[in-house]
């Protein structure tokens, strides 16, 4: 049996280019002799659909689209993931389901148990888990087809009160196949390879994996679809961060151990750095737009986005505008000039005194002589967004925000000043992170400015202003933001681990106090296990402190 | 046995307040002569705790001070909301529960078993299932104790395999108690009633249920906590929008028929006002600030906010800022003005014609000849953006968001312009409802300027522009917004009623768009069945559209 795995890029809720494309692999794969071809899960219709699964006509849509790429199942079978209504529940409620095609018909229909409902994954909002599990048939063999958490089954959640393997099991199935929508972070890849080679060992049983690839907004899928053999081993990965369609004869992987080599696994920057350049394209290939504007500081965060965004739309469509105020300083301007001449990208220097000056002189008869403060450094900040969101508007450039995730967690950034954007490319990248994707930018030539990189972080909002002046150094705030956010650390915690504790204090309590600016921040692209936004949710009039 | 049913206003995390607050009333119940006070869901950490949940030394300082409670039950019982781990799983996992205390000891332990997950509902999240279930025996009588949702069963949830009533039923108990967090919405009273007194009567015992009350930031309990007898008629109703304890002997509620007259229930648009109010003061109030700035524009919108502003801080904490424009009109600054007088707020004038300069001279060299477009209009907006953020910033207001439901929906508004604010305020009141608010407001005397009321709505960013040049008839698209929001209706079933075809599709069509702006949204105060924000998530970069 030759099996296809469909590792594709699914856009949600278009279904006319995600039929399109199972349909053309269904016959691409044909024409190679392949027998099976394997989609993801929810494949119809793209991960995560959210409330869209909530409209009846949706659902229709999906059932639809299937049953047009169903059509183009002759001689060749296919597993499509889509969600079904329980039509024991009168159809009010909805499976994560798979449709098993053979011959144009459904010949099986495959329900998810394990329903994740953590971090980003809302799935009880929407499904039931299942309740009843079967082998399915096919060219005399027996496959047991589970979809995604199923076979993931290492979290020991006790909402999971079955184990849909250990049913299927006793059937005695051939082969294991497995449909994902399984999102990247840094520590994910290998972590997933560890718990499905642990299950294709258990169960003693080939395992064909399919995951989804391509960026959902702030969900990035990283493919990287895998096939084990019957003792766990790795039999082939495939790539990741792009569409990618490889055929596998079962017996081969039965029979033929340890065929494919080790592959050198990409460091965890290499791979946020790849998973930033599918999230911007996706951004903006799904959204119809393909130029980008951002604010060019000559600060290290908007050199890294910019670079990112030059990669992945081509420094054509990215327009970097140099905002100065009186109070940036002279190399400033030069590190961002400098930045635009290695990377070719268009460029404005629009100066924002005029407006700055403006607010004041209006602000005057209410403010009086009340002394320069944060106020004024806001103002700059919102000035600058104005500026930026006129570039936007004008001349319809989509605004990549700029802020990383150390001022983001600690509240540093003003609310509809530097906080403007329709996406925040690396709100989810620690400050050390930033200089360490700085340097692997700049790997084969220098693209930032070794100046950029080696000069101490300022907002230059006024003069002399340092961010050491109000927040703890990077390397020891990243630290302890890490603790508390990736790793849930209560403030005791940390300072057991070490560090002093009113910097740990501090810090908490900053991160608390910013949840209402992040409420209303632009939407991140998750690279962490824990990022700001829709996976991590808290109350913004709440006073616990740690 | 007589039984104090203690709602009470909760603030998320503030075990010092909330205990403070239990423990005083449980003095008074005492005194009063109670045996049992009940308290409602969650109580001790206030609902939804989101995902501090996911935080051990928050689980902790639940238990810690639900124990210091504890200490104060002499003489006296008390039921107690608090989320417990789940021992059996090593303590990784939680349970929805509630502790019954009977001599300064946890005498029983309750675990809830239905667990909503839907709207602003994620206790999939953070809880799982109870799965046996028991009465409690006191003073002689058993007391089936339920928690919120296992006792709102008529949703007939496929996702809920148990119910914990009908188990409950069979140890024959003597009267039930249902401790919830039950948020309100205008449609959401009546039903509360309905189905408590149809699950008095189906069991036949007498039903004692204790509702939040207070807001956490976009949600709004509302109290109002009921009584009935086994025969489901309702012996009491507590009151709404504000904190309420009230002691019932048991005996009476089963012996004595129809004692308490039927109460005249509020409106809807007198529900949303008292609603509002709450949502406003227990903002600030919980946040520890106590003045608000907003931008007064002589429409309708605004002076809605403004009044309702004044009324839940009081007009010497509310400042209202005049930002003309050299498109706004003079009966504007002059409906505004008399706004200002009636209610006696402050006021500044802050004309923005300075700042909208500047920006359109430095863009000059950038825009050269372009002509004025939708740019400079919210190079307007976002202007007086900056000048209600600088109030904010210089004098500590905190701002009011003033954007209407129909206009949020479509996008019709300015990111980091008129959508700016820490809380929207009518974000969830359709423009139509947002008229019957001024008009409920104006009931006693003129506060809102009837020339407010009467105009044609209009954003003045351009000479003579008008809502209507751009939207269709609020009458008609806030009835087809309805459809398509509050009742999940696709443009078919909308078409399908009679409404336009064209306006129904374009209508729909700008929701979907609309998705990025309201994701950088304040949060907005939820009084309808479905709000956007927390309780309604879709994709942004999807491309259904209907």
């Amino acid at each position: 049996m030759k099996i296809a795995l469909a590792q594709l890029n699914y856009h949600i809720g278009n279904f006319e280019t995600n039929t399109r494309k199972m349909i053309e692999c269904l016959h691409a794969s044909k024409e190679k002799g392949a027998d099976l071809v394997v989609f993801a899960e929810l494949a119809i219709c793209g991960y995560p659909p959210r409330d869209f699964l909530e409209s009846a006509a949706f659902i229709d849509l999906c059932r639809q689209a299937a049953g047009e790429v169903a059509t183009h199942c002759q001689d060749i079978a296919c597993i499509i993931g889509l969600p079904i209504p329980n039509e024991e529940a009168g159809g009010k409620d909805l499976f994560n389901a798979a449709w098993f095609i053979e011959n144009g018909q459904v010949s099986a229909v495959v329900r998810k148990a394990l329903l994740p409902t953590y971090d980003v994954f809302d799935e009880y909002r929407y499904f039931e888990p299942a309740r009843s599990f079967g082998c399915i048939e096919f060219m005399g063999k027996k496959i047991a087809l589970t979809i995604c958490e199923d076979l993931w089954n290492i979290n020991d959640n006790p909402l999971y009160v079955s184990n849909p393997m250990d049913e299927l099991i006793l059937e005695q199935p051939d082969l294991m196949i497995n449909i994902a929508a399984s999102p990247f972070s840094y520590t994910h890849d290998d972590e997933r390879i560890k718990v499905l080679s642990g299950n294709a060992a258990k169960y003693k049983l080939p395992l064909f994996y399919v995951n989804q690839v391509g960026a959902q907004t702030e969900i990035i899928f990283d493919g990287g679809s895998l096939v084990f053999d019957e003792s766990g081993a790795l039999k082939a990965e495939m790539k990741y961060f792009t569409e990618d369609v490889q055929i596998f004869e079962l017996d081969e992987i039965q029979n033929v151990r340890n065929k494919y080599p080790a592959q050198e696994r990409a460091g965890d920057i290499e791979q946020i750095h790849d998973a930033l350049l599918l999230g911007i394209s996706d951004y903006f290939r799904k959204s119809g737009f393909s130029k980008a504007v951002l604010g060019l500081s000559g600060g290290i965060d908007s050199a890294v986005v910019c670079a990112l965004a030059c990669r992945a739309l081509g420094p054509e469509n990215v327009m970097a505008v140099l905002m100065p105020s009186k109070y940036s300083t002279d190399h400033s301007l030069k590190d961002a000039l400098d930045l635009v001449g290695a990377i070719g990208c268009k460029h404005e220097v629009v100066p924002i005194k005029e407006a700055a000056d403006a607010f004041d002189s209006m602000m005057k008869p209410v403010f009086k002589d009340m002394p320069f403060n944060l106020t004024e450094e806001n103002i700059q900040a919102r000035c600058r967004g104005i500026v930026l969101m006129a570039m936007s508007n004008k001349f319809g450039y989509i605004l990549l925000n700029t802020s990383n995730k150390s001022e983001c967690a600690v509240g540093y950034g003003t609310l509809y000043g530097d906080m403007c954007g329709a996406l925040a490319v690396i709100g989810d990248v620690y400050k050390t992170q930033v200089f360490e994707l700085a340097r692997h930018i700049n790997k084969e030539r220098e693209i930032i400015p070794v100046n950029t990189i080696v000069k101490p972080p300022s907002a230059e909002l006024r003069p002399d202003q340092k961010d050491s002046d109000s927040l703890p150094d990077y390397g020891i705030l990243d630290q302890v933001l890490y603790q508390h956010i990736e790793l849930k650390k209560s403030a005791a915690d940390i300072v057991a681990q070490g560090f002093d504790a009113e910097v740990v204090n501090k810090t908490l309590r900053l991160v608390n106090l910013a949840e209402f600016k992040r409420y209303q921040t632009p939407p991140i692209l998750r690279v962490s296990p824990k990022a700001f936004g829709m996976g991590r949710r808290m109350p913004i009039v709440g006073k616990y402190m740690s």
